[in-house]
C-alpha cells in the first residue's frame, strides 16, 4: 500500500499534487503531522484584494485542525462569513548540500503544505479553550499556572482556525546527488548539516524571589533541538 | 530622521504597512536586507486561480531584486508576460517568550515581508549568471572549481525575479513584556533562545581521493551560527 491510497492519506489534487520532483513528496497524514508539529513558525498566504501575502506567524495542530493568532487577515474574514482559501506552510532547512555541479546543488529540508478554508474563531468558548490551547500545546499544563485570562484579552485576540482539506509532505534528506560521470571530478562535495538549537533560558529579571522554573519546561534542554521539544509537546498535548 | 522618511526607505502603503504591533515595523532598506541576507530560505506567496500558494524556497538577494527557484508558478508565469504580484517573506524564529499571563506569550522573531512583480527569467545571459551567482552568494568563488553549467541543465531551470517595490521589516527582540501588575505573581517567566547552527560537514563519500575541503567554506565553521555565515556570504558577494 502506498501513501497515495491509505485511508489515512489526504486527496491529492491539482492543488496539493507534488509536481516537481515528485518523488519527494508524501500525502498521508502521519508525515504532514510529523512536519507541522515540529515546528511553532509557519507560513499562511492568503490573498487580499488579488495581492498574495505570506504571513509568518505562530500557529498549532489541533487534530485536523491547524489555528493561528490572525492579524492582517482578520479585517478581511471580518467581511468573510464564510471564510477564505489560505494555505498554511511549514519548513525545516536540515542541511545545505554542495555537489560537484551547480545544477545539483540542493538543500535537505522537511516541508508541509495544507490547503483549507481559513475562518475566524468567532465562538467564546472556543477562543477562550484555543487561548488555553496555543500555551499548553508549547509548555505542558502551562495555562493552569498563568494568570487567567481577561473577557478583554479574549476580546483583543484574533484566532484563525482551518481544517485541513489537502495537504502534502515534501522532504529531502541524504546525501549528494551528483550527476555519475561528475563523482570522478576533483571537486570537494558534502552536506553542512544546520539544526535549530535551544540555549539557555534567560530568566525575567523581575521574577519573584524564590520562583523555581517549573519541571514541564525541562521538554526545552539546553543544546536540545527545537523540534524535538516541540513535537514532545505536541505528544503531550494530544496525551491530556 | 526616523526610518520612514529615509531615502534610504520603502515606500509605505497599505501592502507594506505593519499593521498589528506597529512599533515592531520599519521600512528601510538597511533593517530589511539584514533580514533577507542571514537567510537561505524563504516562503513565496503567489495566486494560482485564485487559491493562495506559500511555496518554502530557497532565495537570493541582488541589489534590490530578489532570485528563486521556481517551479509551481512556473507554469502560471509563462502565460503571464507582465508577471504577477507576489510577496516573498523571510523569518528567523530567535526565541520563545514565556510570561506570566498567557495573552503576553510571545516569541522573539526577525521578519521581512516584500512586495513585487514576480517575473520568469527568460534571457539566456540573465539565468546563466543567476545560475553562477545562486552559488557564489552562498558559497563564495565556488561557481569556478565546478564542472561548467550544460546548455540542457540552464533549459531545465527555472528562476524567478522580483524587484522590491515595498517592504516591511518586523523585529521582535527583548524580554518577557508582562503587564505591570503581573510581574509580582510568583510564576517563572523567561525566554528561551532558539539558534540556527551549523554541524560537521559530512564529505561525500565518493569524493575523488586528496580532494580537500576548500577554504572559503570556512564561513561555515562547526558550532557557527546559520545566520552569521549566510550574512558574511552575501557580504562577499556584494563585494566581488
Amino acid at each position: 500500500m502506498t501513501a497515495e491510497t491509505s485511508t489515512h492519506a489526504y486527496p491529492v489534487t491539482a492543488r496539493n499534487r507534488v509536481k516537481r520532483l515528485h518523488e519527494r513528496g508524501s500525502y498521508d497524514r502521519d508525515s504532514v503531522y510529523a512536519i507541522l508539529d515540529a515546528a511553532m513558525l509557519c507560513h499562511v498566504a492568503y490573498v487580499i484584494d488579488g495581492q498574495p501575502y505570506a504571513t509568518p506567524t505562530l500557529f498549532w495542530r489541533k487534530g485536523d485542525t491547524l489555528y493561528w493568532h490572525g492579524s492582517s487577515a482578520s479585517r478581511m474574514l471580518r467581511h468573510l462569513k464564510a471564510g477564505t482559501p489560505a494555505c498554511l506552510t511549514v519548513a525545516h532547512l536540515d542541511g545545505l548540500v554542495l555537489a560537484r555541479s551547480g545544477f545539483n546543488h540542493s538543500a535537505n529540508y522537511r516541508s508541509a503544505m495544507c490547503f483549507g478554508t481559513a475562518r475566524l474563531v468567532e465562538d467564546p468558548e472556543e477562543k477562550i479553550e484555543a487561548m488555553r490551547d496555543v500555551i499548553d500545546r508549547f509548555y505542558p499544563g502551562r495555562s493552569a499556572l498563568l494568570r487567567p485570562i481577561t473577557t478583554q484579552e479574549a476580546k483583543a485576540t484574533t484566532i484563525i482556525a482551518m481544517q485541513i482539506e489537502e495537504a502534502a509532505a515534501k522532504v529531502r534528506a541524504k546525501g549528494v546527488g551528483d550527476d555519475e560521470e561528475d563523482f570522478a571530478l576533483p571537486i570537494w562535495a558534502g552536506v553542512i548539516p544546520v539544526t535549530t538549537m535551544l540555549g539557555t533560558a534567560e530568566t525575567c529579571h523581575r521574577l519573584v524571589e524564590g520562583v523555581e522554573k517549573p519541571e514541564t519546561l525541562s521538554i526545552f534542554p539546553v543544546g536540545g533541538k527545537l523540534d524535538t521539544a516541540l513535537l514532545t509537546g505536541q505528544r503531550i498535548y494530544e496525551g491530556g
